[in-house]
């Protein structure tokens, strides 16, 4: 199994000058957030969603190279979705995040939302900069769908009745919009046809619509240590994901175990035994599966690179999380 | 005394449709928010922010009239000034805003998070959408400011070596950044001339900064009943504003029971006293009074119209809640 690190060779310096001016751009001026900006963007992140827009910058520019603009809009989406996820924290009382403390936990709730909003503010403001209306518009339809996102989300809490489609539009809004509108604003800020800008969105969106089926399966298979939280905690939360949506059309009885919010004893392990004897899992791998093939055939119109091969890469990688 | 409604004649109908417009472009879509909706663009609000940015907009545009874009600004800076005032009461933890609850203490922390971030959001997408991006880069400097004003506002508690500078440019951040960006904003979607743009932003920001001393002013001679919080209660909070700062001068033992952030019996009592007998309030009459001056003379560039009247008007009207 490849490991993300070596995945990311081709941008793995573009990452690190990223790390390090992403550090000094919230923390610089701030005591009150350079520890929190330690903390976010210190060396446990992923950094999956500005490796995609470097891997992007780069795959559309193989012989200029990637421009100061290009590196500022991975520095963007990085801000905006640490923002999001620091209030996520807030608005969900969560305690950790991949077994790290979260900001409100160990800063406190005023500390949290104050950086968030900073992130959120500073984005906005780098992002105008861009002086590009076209870049602005799309990130600004990914903070707005972040926020309606959440806002679903708390909405559709123990709802069996949720549709397939809601999820799956909850799960744009919440994760793909991101990445689908950031990998377009990259190909955008060089230049690309607008054929390619779409192809370039679609990539975004299956890539991030399969993410974030993953991240649902493993919050039912993988274990505490992986996920940094217990599992089935989607589910304890009310936070209906495709494993239950599937499971509930074969096994209608955790319906009832859902409206009633888990409140007798032992309704939540039958849930989950429920979930785990049905095919639930199964048909949301295959949907995962589906996913990533769509985000690779999207990349048809790339010329052939290292950048263009490891975002292939890293739709196929999505999935070995799962093995 | 003029009441402010009686001020906005000129602009009156301009507002009742503003305010019926924001209640649904936030309320409509999710009965979760229409509450908060409801609770914040309700009757209560005395639209200052948005009634500045019709009067300019209308002032400017003497012939031709108001565009929509100019009633969708008047909307933004209402839509950002208000999710600042629901994060800051997170922030801040307050119970109550001119004696009405608190969205946190009435829906709780997670319903104002998320509201504060809807309204942020909306008003970047609706700014994108405006379509001019020299107004998106002034209104996401405020957005900008507002983080910036409230972090400052943090770190400088109960420290009584605070400049006078530093408190008008936590001021600026805070108050007048909105008022002189959306001001000047409302001008560049007239097409004015710069020279006029930078006499907009300058009325914006005297007006803003004279506004923000007779707040301060009023939390150490208002009632309880006029601010609907106690008096005094930015010195418990160790924000301090332009009464002490005056009267540290003369009475530099105020630095003391600050220092010490009035744990002594009597501390709080006897700092108000000390402030009392000291010229720190009329002295920061004065300096508002000025600020009042300097926007008005700012004005000279609008030709003479029932609105460049109003922008006069408030302008005085902004300092006979002294009296």
């Amino acid at each position: 199994m490849t490991s993300v690190k070596s995945l990311f060779s081709p941008v793995e310096a573009d990452l690190d000058l990223l790390t390090k001016n992403l550090q000094q751009l919230i923390g610089a001026r701030h005591p009150i957030l350079s520890a929190a900006a330690e903390h976010l963007f210190g060396a446990g992140g992923k950094r999956l969603r500005p490796a995609i827009v470097l891997l992007v910058s780069r795959g559309t520019m193989p012989e200029q190279g990637i421009t100061p603009r290009h590196r500022r809009l991975a520095e963007i989406t990085e801000m905006i979705h640490t923002a999001s996820l620091v209030h996520d924290d807030v608005v969900d009382e969560s305690e950790t995040r991949r077994n790290v403390p979260t900001v409100n936990s160990f800063f406190g709730n005023r500390i949290a939302v104050l950086a968030g909003d900073f992130l959120f503010a500073q984005s906005s403001w780098y992002l105008a900069n861009l002086d590009n209306l076209q870049v602005v518009k799309l990130l600004s339809e990914v903070i707005r769908d972040f926020a309606e996102g959440e806002i679903r989300q708390g909405l559709n809490r123990f709802d069996a009745s949720l549709t397939f489609d809601a999820y799956l539009e909850k799960s744009y809004y919440k994760t793909a919009s991101l990445m689908a509108n950031s990998a377009k604003a990259a190909g955008v800020l060089s230049g690309v046809s607008e054929e390619m800008a779409e192809g370039l969105y679609q990539y975004g969106r299956h890539l991030g619509l399969a993410f974030q089926i993953v991240d649902d399966i493993l919050d039912f298979t993988g274990t505490n240590e992986i996920l940094g939280k217990p599992a089935g905690s989607d589910l304890v939360s009310g936070n209906l994901t495709a494993p239950v949506l599937y499971a509930l059309e074969e096994k209608p009885y955790i319906a009832t175990l859902i409206e009633r919010e888990f409140a007798q004893a032992g309704d939540l392990e039958q849930a989950l035994d429920l979930i785990s004897a049905s095919s639930g899992i199964e048909q949301s791998r295959d949907l995962a599966k589906y996913h990533s093939q769509q985000a690779i055939a999207n990349l048809a119109l790339l010329k052939p690179s290292d950048c263009t091969q490891t975002l292939r890469e890293l739709a196929e990688y999505i999935l070995t999380r799962l093995y």
